[in-house]
């Protein structure tokens, strides 16, 4: 992704994060946390990494489906828009 | 979606199949069947949901993103297909 | 499910609005309604048959995986409500 | 979870291998690796949580919803593979 400096460190701190919620399972486990702690840490990793996903399916979409700088006028963002926000309810 | 009648025909007849296994639902909750039945029923639709939903997905990045008789060459139909492949994971 | 009337009542109720639903599919996709329409109908009804399994798997866990009326001890309610709140998160 | 020795020891492999799995998404971000490369590592990463998610669940549905040792005989064991395999179907 050859991407702004400033996204990729957003992307970056997103995927620190959810190394992060990973950890605290792996520790939850190690000390023999209840179930019910360690289910509630899953569907917590889980949506961050849902919200991962949806920041880099976002990023593909709008830099690679067209190369905007040949193309400056090929690309409908609302139809972008429409597939993007559908993609973000399923990945919820 | 103004595209081929055949491809219109072939998602028409996947509504109408997942209508069908909607109707079944019904049936077996109006009958009483067993929890089990009525959960296997519904995953079997919402199964075909998913299918239905990666087709129309599939046809709108496809159709509407570029306008490709306008931009003939504008669409990078090989980051297309990657992102169709995610998609596709994602709404099993 | 030999559940209450009412509860088989509100069941088939979810389960005819779905109905509805996918038939509202259906007819967009006849008259060949745009793409964002069709898939905006059909996160809608994804989200109303995630709710309606929601309910049954609940029916299911607090009716079935214990018979109460033989163990009325048995069952540990609030290990229930944990599994049911995770896995409605899951079913979103 | 005060289940055997062997079964933690499972469970915490699995986390282990999806922090493995975390951090690969990490690097590939920091590198600025492609889009599509980051997309499949989120998706078989996400795998991977439902799977770990499948197990803690099973756990929890065999272990704390009926004291076993109480109650030997409460427990439903086929109404709740049941649950457990449509649980798993929804978890992929």
């Amino acid at each position: 992704m050859s991407h702004t400096i400033e996204h990729k460190d957003k992307l970056l701190a997103r995927a620190r994060r959810l190394r992060g919620q990973v950890e605290a399972i792996e520790r939850a486990l190690a000390s023999e946390a209840g179930c019910e702690k360690v289910m509630h840490l899953l569907a917590s990793a889980r949506a961050a990494m849902a919200g991962l996903m949806a920041e880099v399916v976002e990023d593909h979409v709008q830099t690679h489906l067209v190369d905007r700088e040949k193309h400056p006028d090929a690309f409908n963002t609302e139809a972008a828009d429409h597939l993007l926000s559908v993609i973000r309810t399923y990945l919820k």
